[in-house]
């Protein structure tokens, strides 16, 4: 497997990566309570994902995502967007923060702020969000209670690439969540929780792997060393 | 199990069925080669769907489909709608037609005309759709294309009634089916159609059995006397 056919080069990543060495340095941005961030923090932590969470950074100042952070020894910081006189200068002070602290990969976690042209072009092809439905179907901030507004019996956990739009970047990876009979939306949001930290993480661990590449707006997976 | 608190009343239609009496009548209409009849008269046939095809319709006069249901013995008829002066004029022949053959569900299986309204009228709630997709994914006629082109992971089936709308009436079962790396439109297209045959066969048995109720626009599928 050469990483540097990825999607982005890796600088032979994947042969640093197998001597256990300069592990993916990711960035989480988070405006809640960082579930996404302890699963992948944890991860991270029990060598089963070639990553560590660098920095965590959140637009609101009591996000319970920053306690987490700080509890895993992770550096946490409040960016207030009233600091600021503009969205564009404050997403230019958010690519800085994340430049100083060498984000490789950045990864939304419940982060409530449309994510900026100045970020995604900064980081284009380099920013992953997860989104608690099938994509394209239920974009937006309501997507599980409008899945079952609409009566869908499948739902699922899509993991996309950031791009200009809402919910519209490359898919990496989707999987689908059975809407039972008796559901409401904490229930199936639940069960699309559970598949949020399986997917999340393994979206990461294939972008480590340099195993993610774009072609068109498909996502392409390359095979893995142990064949998977 | 009371058919009649369904989301059409059957007369006791359960009680009828357990006696091997009096099976759904199922009217098909079909554009093309109907493989999608083909599963389901067999199971009408073989006893796994307590209903029969009473008619099939076709509004292509050398539908394979046609021929299908005569190498079974059911009645087969072209409508053809150069032979009415509107769609609206059209669509009353077809329901006089279904009426005449005493159809209670109507069941399109690639069939390549809208419903027009009369259609839907007259059998509202009792015409049901299949969809090679995860609606509202990917409507209209190039669903599998179009997931391609997006980049989906996960497609999948969907079973619904037809209201006014294209694509968007109450959705009865879906199943999503994985997209593959290496997969173009044929080969996935091939695996969303043993999807069809599955589930379309299930819609139709949930219904013969007084099993489907719609509540707003979502279809509650009652527990049967097998507790499934």
């Amino acid at each position: 497997m050469d990483g540097a056919d990825g999607f982005r080069s890796f600088e032979d990543r994947d042969g640093r990566q197998q001597a256990g060495e300069n592990p993916l340095r990711v960035a989480v941005l988070a405006s809640g309570s960082g579930t996404n961030l302890e699963a992948i923090v944890r991860a991270c932590e029990e060598g089963e994902l070639p990553a560590r969470v660098v920095v965590v950074i959140s637009d609101v100042p009591d996000a319970f995502a920053l306690q987490r952070a700080r509890n895993h020894g992770i550096p946490a910081a409040h960016l207030d967007p009233r600091s600021y006189p503009s969205r564009s200068h404050y997403d230019r002070a958010l690519v800085r923060l994340l430049e100083e602290n060498g984000a490789e990969l950045v990864v939304l976690a419940g982060y409530m702020l449309l994510v900026g042209p100045e970020m995604v072009e900064a980081f284009r092809g380099r920013i992953m969000n997860i989104h608690p439905a099938l994509l394209p179907s239920f974009p937006g901030t309501h997507a599980v209670a409008d899945a079952l507004e609409y009566g869908v019996k499948v739902s699922g956990v899509t993991v996309h690439f950031v791009d200009e739009g809402l919910d519209t970047g490359p898919i990496i990876l989707q999987e689908a969540v059975r809407v039972e009979e008796d559901d409401d939306v904490e229930s199936l949001h639940q069960r699309i929780h559970q598949s949020e930290y399986r997917i999340y993480k393994e979206a990461i661990r294939l972008y480590a792997q340099g195993r993610l590449r774009l072609e068109g707006r498909r996502v392409r997976i390359l095979p893995g060393d142990e064949g998977r």
